[in-house]
């Protein structure tokens, strides 16, 4: 039966260090905030805005929401961008994305202060991710399936990871992680042939393919540690991953659940991230 | 026996191609124009100055040398960027690097214009090529192995493409282009073990090892295409690339010899992206 690597367990660790420079800062006459940047109401946004809230919250980060109509105009979302970034009481701003179609993407982002990009969504930030410097914020979630694996001590160094998914919020920035500590990363997605022969290679599998419980046991070999991006509601109404946690579970030697596994994780990271936005930006 | 995939075949068409748009561009009143520029008298960047000068003017292309002294002050060298930048009639910059150990790299790089960055060294082209826009030109060296691999039209949709090699100017970049054609793709490198293990298991070897003839015929296996990015002397003064060619070439289904492979269309790609960033600057 395979160990299960649990969020609440590298949150423990992460929270607490996480604490620790929020107390130093607050010494130096410094609360370090978040403002968090939502387009309409959107469920998913409003869940994770409610969750990374929360986190802020205990851990003493302080939240400034903006609300913003579904109908806003580019110009005006822009304008609300700036003075964030102008703003120095805040360390870090969170846009939730997708934006409306009439809303241009690319050109909204190219406004956001890359120092103030704590989840890596500006240029300057992907360059730097690309590019191994420190210079960037990863994407939370990319930066979450690290965080786990370092806390449970799985070095990468020469190891076969496999990665499914090719998205800029976790299969490019964290096979360009794993490369950084080392890993001999393989970059899979829905192009890819017989892909349970190429995971099954693998000793670690980190899966961000975006369907409900595709990843089950032919996929899987002893001895593995399988780390499940995915959430997702069941049939059944339950939250659940990209893998098939119980069949799974039963073979290799360390997967992160699902909730309780990368979800977790990621608004810690959020939060972290603000914080040493905030160190930098002295 | 291997067929040789060769640079002289693939640049065939591809320079008749940039000939048709070059004398397209001279209809419109514009000559496209690069700009050289190189510190100090380094050997390679002489070489690679002379042979992408031959191409271009072959091609139709204008080349403006700059050559700087190797105690340039960092200043004059942003001085001698900036003016190019500035000069309309340049289309392209190629910054032969690296620079003298006193010239902060990073610091100078952010001075060049995006636009006429033909060989994809900056953060807005490298933020490029990692998210799979058409706005930044690739590292001339990585587009020249996609470019050879079009041309005998090897697919690589669902294919397993091996990289040996993980930098900025050939690893990575050629990693995100096999990605963006549905490639799967596993980056390996120095940390890798067993490679050779890993290397067999592909339908498409690219070695930017950087390492002359280290990969011999126990890295590969029947039916392969090799693409070989090194170029090295050996011993006897003879180039060579970072696989054993002889040995390779009796096992695989096709490959690219050194010299007349890569190396050869690099500078054709070179003058490609002078071209393509002409036409972007009407």
């Amino acid at each position: 039966m395979a160990k299960r690597l649990l969020g609440k367990e590298v949150n423990a660790s992460l929270n607490k260090k996480i604490k620790k420079e929020v107390l130093e800062l607050k010494d130096k006459g410094i609360e370090p905030a978040i403002c968090m940047i939502r387009v309409g109401e959107h469920e998913d946004d409003i869940s994770y805005e409610r969750g990374a809230s929360k986190r802020a919250e205990t851990l003493g980060v302080k939240v400034i929401k903006r609300v913003l109509p579904l109908d806003i105009e580019e110009r005006e979302l822009v304008q609300v961008i700036k003075e964030a970034n102008m703003d120095a009481s805040i360390h870090g701003v969170l846009l939730f994305r997708p934006l409306p179609k009439h809303i241009n993407e690319k050109r909204i982002l190219e406004h956001l202060d890359p120092a103030k990009d704590i989840d890596g969504i500006t240029k300057t930030s992907m360059a730097s991710i690309y590019s191994g410097d420190k210079e960037g914020f990863p994407p939370c979630t990319a930066a979450a399936c690290m965080e786990i694996l370092n806390h449970y001590q799985i070095d990468l160094t020469g190891k076969k990871v496999v990665v499914i998914g090719r998205s800029l919020v976790v299969g490019k920035p964290v096979s360009m992680m794993i490369l950084k500590e080392n890993g001999t990363v393989t970059i899979c997605h829905s192009k890819t042939e017989d892909l349970p022969s190429v995971t099954r290679e693998a000793d670690i599998v980190i899966v961000a393919a975006g369907k409900a419980r595709i990843i089950g046991k032919e996929y899987l070999k002893e001895g593995q540690i399988v780390i499940d991006v995915g959430i997702h509601v069941d049939e059944n109404g339950k939250l659940c991953g990209d893998v098939k946690l119980e069949e799974a579970e039963e073979l290799v030697e360390g997967i992160t659940p699902v909730p309780g596994g990368v979800g977790t994780v990621t608004t810690s990271i959020l939060i972290s991230h603000v914080v040493k936005a905030a160190n930098r930006q002295r």
